[in-house]
């Protein structure tokens, strides 16, 4: 028995999150997939930051430092984002990019853990963490980068760290934080998270993590750019030195110190001046978020990400896809990820009709279900219209074929 | 002969700048100087940033990377930006903060000197390049930090570079760069200026130097926490090697190769994905700064200082206020600086008369000219009314002497 698009409506009439789909501005004729990779815009983002440019900055002008809650925004954002990861308050900073988040927790974690000189980095995480501990580990001299194989094999003594994504951004596999976690710290080594695919997709838990890393411009929809977020362990705070020591992460910023003195806690987790602006979107997202059940946007994940497997396998199953993202649930995160041989044109092909989804190379393309905005309905019309592509072999207009400077 | 305020504002009515006023918002009963620590808000800011939010953003959503021009915002934003400095297209990457901005040139400098190991600081810096300075230099290990005495006898050669700022934030005072960068370069080291406080003061000129870092929400006004830029001496382009090392400064970000190849020129000193919403304001001022005369800019702005000096030192000269800034108008950037026992309270008391500068710590009060949106009358002003404090001892009031968290 099919489920027809019919049943996909009376889905969405019963979905407990259906308000929300309003308070996001969604183009006409688009099925947007791609939450993933960029959010869409909450409505009251663009009041959000035209408050702060014309009420905050236009009119406080550099008294917004403090009239405004300027200088406080990484941590005061970093308080409101802290339950969507498990976190409690004074634990999160917000700032930066995942990128440089990414320095500031390896940096930190490779400092507690001196005798170690290996840091672990999963070739499944996204190119940049990788790239960046490349960097770090040069920099630094004297320590070496292991690829992730298997765990158990690769947690050797000289250990310091372990970066994993929580969600493969290819795959969107899921991993197990809590068991990996502890086989990790059992080893000696610090477990560091990113987050960039869960955070907003889920109920994350990184509360026995040491470090973690993530971004706010996917599933949490603060806008292109928004600024990222490391999380640290309580129990590091007090002994904790990341590398990128600027003024923000002073003890006494404005005492304008000769020496640099790390602030108590997450604080000495900033670095320079926050970029104020991008923080407007994100707080307005964060009001949105502080209204929603977690649980409720966990089970309808799963029951839009089943559907679409479900789906495609049916309608699809004569064209060569294949599911490469786990069936089991708790496995996968709320990205859909199918392998195609001519993965780049038929995604081409399939923007063309309207579903936006997004290619990785060299054969991926990803479906992402955002559930604050994504209807039963959406994930029925996109499956379809992929079985048409696929089934009219659209994607072989040679127009499809041509490859686009950025993807 | 003392000028009068009908004289100033007859300079007023022959400012050839005079009209650019009106393209910046400033509140009422408000004598803004404090433009060297943030810029006022141009205008067209406020429909600027709410294009990208809502019509980037909002319509195009993922698709903005391509079709708005995300991706290469840093390059572009840099071309605008490069006249400002004396650069030239492809020499500067707008993004992150001036912080993240000094690892990038010190670490590239490092790495391009490596039998040298001291990294030369001017302890007349602004304090977080020292601190990034002293976090880098221990994270990598094996360097020295060596402060800025007098140049000749600091360049020995172990140094690899010298970090300076064009423009001493707490006096104001403007080093020669085309001399010390000669000199700097005839010992062997690589010389990188920080500009924080002369981009957008007057026409800077880096072309000789090997790095440069700066931020834009001083006298580019670009809105709080809009993002730095570092420029490279094309000279460096193929050899830098700077520790940052983010996929957005990868040969080839969306190929997702293991391994991190840096990118042709200056791309290779952007990081991670750039804060989109914060370089729109910075794009607005650029709309105005590309319609200015820079020489024009420099003649007000010495002007403008110059007037300051002489009506401080004839109005206040009872009151035991010393200007520090160099009376030699070649000698100085944009603001005055003056040191009085009680700088503190003297700020607040002129605060509340509607006079804003900004003190620094111990004594000194600062005062920025921002020759866009600044009058003769401005300055008239403002001088009197500090006379008016100091002659009334206005600052004794128990109300001006708690300090605020945040000064």
């Amino acid at each position: 028995m099919t489920i027809s698009r019919a049943d996909c409506a009376a889905l969405d009439a019963d979905d407990p999150l259906k308000h929300l789909r309003d308070e996001f501005v969604l183009p006409d004729e688009t099925i947007y997939l791609v939450g993933n990779s960029l959010g869409a815009m909450p409505v009251a983002a663009s009041a959000a930051t035209a408050r702060v440019v014309t009420e905050e900055w236009g009119r406080q002008l550099v008294g917004g430092w403090n009239s405004a809650g300027w200088f406080d925004l990484p941590l005061t954002t970093g308080d409101r984002l802290a339950p969507m990861i498990g976190a409690g308050p004074g634990q999160v900073a917000v700032g930066d990019t995942t990128s440089i988040a990414i320095v500031k927790a390896v940096s930190a974690a490779m400092r507690l853990r001196p005798g170690r000189r290996v840091v672990v980095s999963d070739l499944a995480n996204f190119p940049t963490d990788r790239y960046v501990v490349e960097g770090l580990v040069k920099a630094v001299g004297g320590y070496e980068v292991r690829d992730l194989g298997v765990l158990d094999e690769v947690l050797a003594d000289d250990v310091a760290c372990v970066l994993m994504s929580e969600v493969d951004y290819r795959t969107g596999e899921r991993h197990d934080t809590a068991a990996v976690t502890a086989r990790v710290q059992a080893a000696g080594a610090l477990m560091i998270w990113d987050l960039c695919h869960s955070a907003g997709a889920y109920r994350v838990d990184v509360s026995q993590a040491d470090f973690a890393v993530g971004c706010t411009y996917k599933y949490l929809n603060a806008g292109p750019g928004a600024p990222a977020f490391v999380y640290a362990h309580p129990r590091h705070h007090a002994e904790a030195e990341q590398m990128l020591t600027g003024w923000h992460g002073h003890a006494a910023p404005f005492a304008f110190e000769p020496g640099y003195r790390p602030a108590e806690g997450i604080r000495r987790f900033t670095v320079g001046t926050p970029h104020v602006l991008s923080f407007a979107p994100l707080n307005a997202s964060l009001d949105i978020w502080e209204r929603v059940d977690l649980d409720q946007v966990r089970a309808k994940s799963v029951a839009l990400t089943s559907l679409f497997i479900e789906l495609v396998e049916k309608l699809c199953a004569p064209y060569g896809l294949e599911v490469v993202t786990p069936r089991d649930p708790e496995r996968r995160g709320s990205q859909v990820s199918l392998r195609h041989p001519d993965g780049y044109p038929v995604m081409r092909a399939l923007i063309d009709r309207g579903v936006h989804g997004d290619f990785r190379a060299p054969d991926i393309l990803r479906f992402g279900f955002a559930p604050l905005y994504i209807r039963y309905v959406d994930v029925y019309d996109a499956a379809a219209i992929l079985a048409e592509v696929l089934d009219k072999e659209h994607w072989r207009d040679e127009r499809y074929q041509q490859r686009l400077a950025v993807t």
